[in-house]
């Protein structure tokens, strides 16, 4: 079973707003078995948004349209569904009073154009509105069920919520899960499992498709799959036995999956092992510190850091010694081994992670070319000391210098 | 001149990612007079795509096409390019020599796979990617002018900018200025300036309207204004005389405009001032050293700082007296004070800026609630302790947080 999904609104169109009502639609949707093939977004133009409407009712089982409910001359939806729908707009008695009911709860005048609000294509069903002024509309039109909302997104999700989801047709379920790798390029990981990726594995064959896809965002590659059954059950093993599959063949590349970040791992991990963190960075300049520090409750395992951007900050607060900083330069594997302990010692702390680099624009030359990061890790089980180029604007080298940090201390963790 | 903008990816229509492409986009074509009259998502399936691209050049000048050029085989954004223009894919010569020199440059092997994004329809042309290793793909369709970029956002709006802008049609003028203000809500600022916000004030109306208008991100108020005109030359004085008007009214609490950030009104003050700094953090965790470091050349005035998340790293690394942890807490002016004057003292700074504070969900108490936070500053102007409190989820109080303290900095600076 498949969906279109149209938003209507000028200010989507112009870039003042994000369209977020269509990637929510789409979720809810997907739980339910139903696919989402195509997301349109349309001006406040009641040619147009009929247009849509009736391209969307061919192509689909399912519409759902949000936005341009309001009450004023620019809101078209109501007026373009009954074009599409070849009907008059008429009144809905029990929206009239629901509308007026409103207005006297929250003790404000009722303005005439609030009653347009309340008028829907003939044949049409009103949706109740508890959130706002404007009802909704369930419709038929050719084959397909239209559902029309309104564009805030509190009032949108919650009349989806409670009195669309019931009205949906059901078709089967799909389960997804998405795994999280680090470490290596997107191609590299598409080459490991393109069987798996290969198009024939479709989740709209039910009972029992699967889909596998990536995507990459920030260095961080996930492998995203879908699997169908007729119940919750069915579909999950398949999606599970794929995901299973998938962690066999990348091994430590995965650190996590669905809701996990590198940072709340890593977090995890510490926590489970009951060891402490402190870090020193360089040219991350407090990245990584604030990546750990975004998961509620870092106190248990981060003692804190030191971002040691100038060459004096090195020695006074991490004890780098004058003489490693003048003979190897601040961006070597002696600074950052020694950034490192100096973290670890005047913490306290288990394990020392340090990074010091060139994140550019300038800065770089032949031999310490922009890009060039050292990572330091000490701790329980040794140190060791990593050399990466990163390519890439000054904060896409931040970004990833600081990920890759995360990534080596992920891996020591997991070898203690 | 009208424009259609089409992204592509299953991610996008399973819900997983929301596109800001599209908004992104909109709204640099705007700015060069070019409306966009629709947005339209379609999954990784090059017939789907195929129709939506042949759709579009059908009713638009120019169509922009983001996502699916990644190696993978669910990449299929090219092939239905082609398909589309009725031509075959052919190598591009320069894009196979860029990408392995990419890769050279990286240092990681290339896979067969990278070289598939090197194909383009026949007829096309490539738009190097400085970025990353898909190139896009510019074309001629109809009479549509066709352009193909990348979907993760860092590539394709830095291409965009560089590479496609001077490519782009032209029809008539509008320039667009943002000021940002912090320090006060959107509804103040609103009302301040409402009758520069009145609706007929419409940039539509060439040769000469204007618009005024608000939007909040993150604690930061910006005033967008639009100016349009048959020129550069008078739609840019009119949004000037404009900006100046909200400039007069609005005061100290305007930090910058356009691509200025606080971090970066701050670092320019502080460059030119020729004053160091050094931060000591404890609820924002690395934040504020982090916004500092974004900008490049951030070494001239920014020293370091001390994450000091844990009480004994506020000893050990900033030399806060225990008796005064004891006596007043972590989160007190006591140990906001000292922070500030520990992170001056030891890193050898002109101005030490400290926060301390509880960002929750956990921790607060009925005299120290989350959200509460303590600000010092302490340089050549005095020192001084803020108490803020803030609301909002722990990651909002702590932007918020970092941004306060950076602009009592900027205040400070303004009035040495």
């Amino acid at each position: 079973m498949q969906a279109v999904i149209i938003s209507i609104g000028d200010e989507l169109l112009g870039g003042v707003s994000v369209d977020t009502n269509s990637a929510y639609l789409s979720r809810r949707l997907a739980e339910r078995g139903i696919v989402t093939v195509r997301h349109e977004t349309v001006g406040d133009d009641a040619g147009r948004i009929a247009v849509a409407i009736a391209r969307a009712a061919d192509e689909a089982e399912v519409v759902v349209v949000t936005g341009g409910l309001g009450p004023t001359p620019d809101d078209l939806t109501r007026k373009a569904l009954a074009a599409a729908m070849g009907v008059e707009l008429v009144e809905d008695a029990r929206s009239t009073e629901r509308i007026s009911a409103y207005f006297e709860r929250i003790g404000r005048q009722m303005k005439p154009s609030n009653l347009n609000q309340a008028m829907i294509p003939a044949g049409a069903e009103a949706i109740d509105n508890d959130f706002g002024t404007a009802p909704g509309i369930a419709a038929h039109l050719g084959g397909a069920r239209v559902f029309v909302l309104p564009g805030p997104p509190n009032e949108m999700t919650g009349m989806f919520e409670r009195k669309v989801t019931g009205r949906l047709p059901s078709a089967g379920v799909i389960v997804r899960k998405n795994l999280h790798a680090f470490g290596t390029g997107e191609s590299d990981i598409g080459e490991r499992i393109a069987d798996l990726m290969a198009r024939d594995a479709n989740p709209k064959a039910l009972p029992a498709g699967r889909q596998v896809g990536t995507t990459a965002k920030g260095g961080i590659i996930s492998i995203r799959i879908a699997a169908s059954g007729a119940a919750v059950g069915e579909a999950d093993a398949l999606a599970e036995k794929t995901a299973d599959e998938v962690r066999r063949r990348l091994g430590e590349i995965i650190f996590g999956q669905d809701d996990q970040t590198l940072p709340s791992v890593v977090a995890s991990a510490l926590k489970a092992a009951g060891l402490t963190l402190a870090v020193a960075e360089s040219c991350t300049g407090g990245m990584i510190a604030r990546m750990i520090t975004d998961t509620p409750g870092a106190s248990e395992y981060f003692l804190g850091g030191v971002v040691s951007y100038a060459n004096s900050a090195k020695v006074a607060m991490l004890g780098v010694r004058a003489d490693l900083l003048e003979a190897h330069g601040a961006v070597s594997e002696q600074v950052a081994a020694a950034m490192a302990e100096g973290a670890r010692e005047n913490f306290g702390s288990d394990f020392g992670l340090s990074v010091t680099g060139i994140a550019g624009p300038t800065g770089g030359s032949a031999d310490k070319p922009v890009g060039l990061v050292y990572i330091a890790l000490t701790g329980p089980g040794g140190s060791t000391v990593h050399r990466h180029i990163f390519s890439g604007a000054r904060n896409i080298i931040r970004r990833r210098a600081a990920l890759t940090a995360l990534n080596h201390l992920r891996l020591a963790l997991r070898s203690l």
